[in-house]
């Protein structure tokens, strides 16, 4: 970490195909790249300390405007420190910019020119959130990476739909970069929208290269339109998009998701996968998913994953980890938590490196073989 | 750790007054007493990992009988290598013999001379809990330190049902004892019973003494008969127990419970406090309880305590703790509970030493002027 410095800068040290590698510098520390960046929502990520998310190997937490400014509230935590002290995470800290949620969570919303105006959907108290709003509270909280705020079109969008909810983003980045100012050593991202038209996601991409950003995002996918429409969007839109600058891919996504859109030229990701997943009993591992709630693994005295490090597979069996489950423990959701953060971060490691030394596609194979193969073959036992 | 001996040995160290402490060795590991043994009732410390038990200065924990047998079973946790393997906690474990629980928590009940039958309150299915089930129980799950199988008379009670619970525990001693056998580096515990009657706590104490046992309980307290009565008891029942053997009050209990058992000669402990208590918002402090969902703390940047070194109170303010309760945030659980167990740990440690060094008055009185003293005073803020 270079404390000391009050820059943000992107340095590329590799690229294999459309894919790349390299650090994103911050006051904050370095974000490795490609990057997947955990979810803190509420400040906190779920069912975890966050000394053990930086054990698994984060760089950057994400955290929501559009919950921490409707508990605890933005202005609060700015006079509590911001929000790094508040949550007791000193690196990185990206934010949304509160523009998909507010869409998906509040209550009568009433969108314009100007913004959203909403109820809260904890306490029904009436709030705004506008470009100008939106830069006011991620200043509040002390944001590393700051987003523009901006409409997530929704999927399906017909062409003229799409068109006008992205040219209405397209002001609202104007006016974010306006409102956020000058602030060194802090970036403003800007996000690409354009749904799955290629020259509307051309249009947006040159709208936004002409106002400006320190990186940019692909905005308006992972909602709904599928893997493969995805991948067609990701065939194009990144090298929309400057090559110096990081490029992020919100809300993204499975593991295959991931690898295919790294291998396309996304530098960042943020998903709420491997920890909402950790709460329900699902275990991401090479060889795909695992449910530790199936009875199956009432007596498997074998870890998830016999070839991870974390602490989970360290020390707990299946069988444990399907006892404390059905038991409803605590204990459950902290250990696959844990091994799913660490399972995401050890895929960013394995697909860093493979660019680095120009292997990707060997990679992906064995990526895809690995999975392929499923499941370790259930063992004996089951009864009692 | 002396893991080669296969011994289990109580050595005493000092006395103050009737207070004691010292070591117990077992082949797991040393307890140092007095000791506080966090409950970890269905084979998890709830909301906390092993390793981060063990960091709050736990040298034992407590296993339920009850709801271990009923889930995952006890059959299936010796196929899966014991108790210590399968929750990941390589020292010594005390359990309990289920004879409490199954009265207060299990259906359809009946009890005779041979034990007691009854309906698994998970599932409805049947079983049976005798002395000698227990013992098998308890030697399936591997437990370092074994309870006799009891009946804990229910408070209040007449002096002649009493006396009736209390030679009925007496004679399942007797068969707990058979049943054990010889189990060399395991010890068994004996349970005085016999109510608020001290000529029945005489009868008791002499009936076990007589059949011999590697430790003594004193129990059917922290039944409802408050502290005073409690007090009552302790004022002679641990002397009627051999000097040279661990006495051990179950299910105990506040701080100043644990004091007053200490200086009357009690040298182990087990309660739910903090561990429950951690999930409800209310932490333990040298300053009394402080409930952190108070709307007092919401602005409140000051730690739980200021002198505790604990992870919680090094990390995070009351205002955060505040915030992740209100959100209903896993973490909440995990760093006050963290938090309270490092609490009775510390207060664990305050007695050992003071025992040992003559001065347990003065830590007493300083224990109680702290009390008295109350919380941090509230500091300004709280609009927002």
């Amino acid at each position: 970490m270079q404390r000391g410095r009050r820059v943000f800068r992107f340095r590329l040290s590799a690229k294999d195909g459309r894919a790349r590698t390299g650090v994103i510098e911050t006051p904050r520390g370095e974000i490795r790249t490609p990057a997947f960046m955990p979810v803190g929502t509420a400040a906190t990520v779920k069912a975890m300390l966050p000394e053990s998310v930086r054990a698994t190997g984060a760089d950057i937490l994400l955290g929501n405007t559009y919950h921490l400014m409707l508990r605890p509230g933005a202005e609060r935590i700015a006079r509590l420190g911001g929000l790094h002290r508040f949550m007791n995470w000193d690196r990185p800290i990206l934010t949304d910019s509160g523009g998909f949620q507010v869409m998906s969570l509040a209550d009568l919303r009433r969108m314009d020119e100007d913004g959203v105006r909403f109820k809260s959907h904890i306490d029904g108290s009436e709030h705004l959130l506008s470009p100008e709003r939106s830069m006011e509270i991620q200043r509040l909280l002390g944001s590393d990476i700051v987003m523009c705020f901006d409409e997530c079109t929704p999927h399906p969008a017909a062409k003229d739909v799409a068109a006008e909810s992205m040219r209405l983003s397209m002001r609202w980045a104007r006016r974010s970069r306006d409102a956020f100012g000058d602030r060194p050593g802090h970036a403003l991202f800007g996000i690409q929208q354009g749904s799955l038209y290629p020259d509307l996601r051309e249009e947006s991409a040159e709208a936004l290269k002409a106002i400006g950003f320190d990186g940019y995002a692909v905005g308006g996918l992972a909602v709904g339109e599928g893997q493969e429409a995805m991948f067609g969007v990701l065939d194009t839109a990144p090298e929309m998009l400057p090559e110096d600058r990081p490029r992020y891919l919100m809300g993204v996504g499975k593991p295959d998701d991931i690898v295919g859109a790294v291998a396309r030229g996304i530098d960042m990701f943020d998903c709420v996968l491997p920890t909402r997943s950790g709460r329900t009993g699902q275990a991401f591992t090479r060889r795909g998913v695992v449910n530790v709630k199936n009875a199956r693994h009432a007596e498997d005295d074998r870890p998830i994953d016999p070839d991870c490090a974390c602490p989970c597979c360290a020390g707990y069996s299946r069988a444990y980890l399907h006892h404390v489950f059905r038991a409803g423990e605590i204990i459950a959701s902290m250990l696959l938590t844990w091994h799913n953060l660490h399972y995401y971060q050890e895929l960013m490691v394995g697909l860093r490196g493979a660019i680095a030394e120009g292997r990707l596609d060997a990679f992906r194979a064995a990526f895809e073989a690995n999975r392929a193969a499923g499941d370790l073959a259930p063992i004996g036992g089951g009864a009692g």
